[in-house]
């Protein structure tokens, strides 16, 4: 296993999808090689692959939506074998302090389960990130046939689940999870869902089986029966001023899955003292959310934050929970010759409510 | 006692205080009449006076940090007699939901100590506000001869504490203790207060108490010491820009104590993962704080919010916890004649730490 591994890929440059060929590092001691069956399809991949978030560099593999099959493990991996179903999702590597052992610790985030946040500044994320345990190579993602990743970053993927519909847990899942998880929602909560596409979606159906009456805010009146379907109480249309009367002090917690331009004290308006807005829509750099200092102060106790995906053990806390739940996103299959098409229609929010790429149609 | 109490103070006007008589509403059988002794002067009277948060109406008389004794009480107060030293803060009544049954509970906030949250909308404020349970006439503040309040909203003071030094807990002490205790800090977490005014020096105390490693932000090199004398344990000088390098990840809680413009994101950068800023400096609408919504959405899980005093029951037990460990604020006092000279010095923070009005004065 000591060779650099040989990669077909679609690598975003010029505006467009090219067929890309390159290598990934060799197979390590701790390392597993996956091969990708499917991939999901995130609207960061989109806000990254074009510069929004900052500058990158080309040809760019995304996708950090990542489920698949183990087909090699290196000499130390004792997590998986050749053969179980496991996910990647938006970070491969990181400090990894006190993985192996109990007293050096000095990371407290990795040793905590918090590595999106490594404190050593070494996360690696899956894609279009600095690899500092491989020489300073940048990552490259899941629209390829095969990745090697550190056998910690792992998810394991029981056998029952429908795996085309766990890839976007990765990412999508585990984005809206965690911050609701940590908001230790009660029965009867009154929780609002901002956005109600792939984030939101999924976040509907967490919120709703903790508990939560669930109110869904979105623009598109077409997705009110949907909203109402994966388990929400309420919905509201942004662009119905009516709708949108009467709403302060109404919920303990808000989670905002928008990744476009708004005013975020709209919001926190509507929650109670002591509620909580969480953002995890990112918008581009350009066209950003804004949040007025003054209005915010004058809404006392209303807290707001953001979140960023969940650590590891989160992360596969999420996966068995959503599959013991029957929690999935709803998803539309596509072949990797339709990813150009594909994001035209995510920035069109034209798709319920997540693309999934069937790795078999990479030649 | 059915009468109006007549009263004498001094009321803002045309940009200066002017002498001031008017009568207070008559004292209810569930009221108490206070002869005011000391008041302190808060940042935010001089906002209220010259129309900064807002318009007004003139005369005004600020004042809400009252110390003083009981000279009078309607037929059905038990809470105090006459000769009781009291204080009056920032509230003097709201809807009170059970503060007399456990039935008929409707508003939550008030019934569970958070008067200044009235869900009715029912909180009446010192001064300036206006009284929905005496004919919606406007209230009138502490810088006069006495006040009558309904007994709820009255703080009892230990025979044995330094009265003068009580007034400004009333706001001061209450809009910094009340974030403190929310914020359940513990032995040597690091704990930064921004702003060393009024607030800041008694936030200071308090944090060192809870058992902090407190950390001072201020822009007067000439505060350093004083800052580590009141139990600071670092300072740094903001305009000192080598100084304010290197402190991102620092801090597990932040207080904001600043009434002036400032980028609030400066702050949260220096949060720790989970950590948070409460905001208690209220600037003014026309020279407001800004608030960078893409550097706090890429500040993961770092929260933002603010705080307005705390409940009645909440300041009675701040102000038996300062008594109890000898945590009071530095003052000067001051006549009643030197009030405009006093705004003007407050303005160019040139007063350590708060003026107290020595109500003897008001003739």
């Amino acid at each position: 296993m000591g060779k650099k591994i040989e990669i077909s890929s679609k690598g975003y440059e010029d505006g467009s999808f090219q067929p890309y060929e390159f290598k990934r590092h060799a197979v390590g001691e701790r390392d597993v090689l996956i091969e990708i069956l499917y991939a999901g399809i995130c609207h960061s991949d989109i806000h990254t692959a074009r510069g929004e978030w900052g500058e990158v560099s080309y040809p760019l593999v995304p996708g950090h939506e990542i489920a698949g099959r183990v087909i090699g493990v290196g000499s130390k991996v004792a997590k998986v074998r050749v053969g179980d179903l496991v996910g990647v999702g938006c970070m491969v590597n990181s400090c990894q302090t006190c993985s192996t052992c109990s007293t050096c610790s000095t990371c407290s985030t990795c040793s905590s389960g918090e590595e999106q946040f490594c404190e050593e500044g070494k996360t690696v994320y899956t894609y279009a990130s600095k690899d500092v345990f491989h020489g300073g190579a940048l990552t490259q993602g899941g629209y390829s046939n095969n990745i090697v990743v550190d056998e910690h970053f792992i998810i394991k993927i029981p056998n029952h689940a429908e795996l085309e519909k766990i890839a976007p847990l990765l990412c999508a899942g585990i984005t809206t999870y965690s911050p609701l998880r940590r908001a230790n929602i009660k029965e009867g909560d009154e929780v609002a869902i901002v956005g109600f596409g792939g984030l939101g979606h999924m976040a509907v159906q967490y919120a709703k089986s903790f508990g939560a009456n669930v109110s869904v805010f979105a623009t598109s009146e077409s997705k009110r029966d949907l909203a109402f379907s994966l388990g929400a109480k309420h919905f509201y249309n942004v662009k119905n001023s009516e709708e949108m009367q009467g709403l302060n002090n109404r919920f303990s917690f808000i989670l905002s899955t928008v990744a476009s331009s708004y005013e975020i004290t709209e919001y926190t308006k509507m929650l109670k003292v002591d509620g909580e807005i969480v953002i995890v829509g990112v918008p581009s750099l350009t066209n950003p959310a804004t949040l007025d200092a003054t209005s915010l102060i004058w809404s006392f106790r209303r807290k707001v934050s953001s979140s960023l995906i969940g650590g590891i053990k989160e992360t596969q806390e999420m996966v068995d929970y959503s599959v013991e739940k029957g929690i999935y996103p709803m998803i539309e299959m596509i072949n990797i010759d339709e990813l150009d098409q594909a994001y035209e229609r995510v920035l069109k929010s034209d798709v319920l409510f997540r693309f999934v790429i069937d790795m078999k149609s990479l030649k």
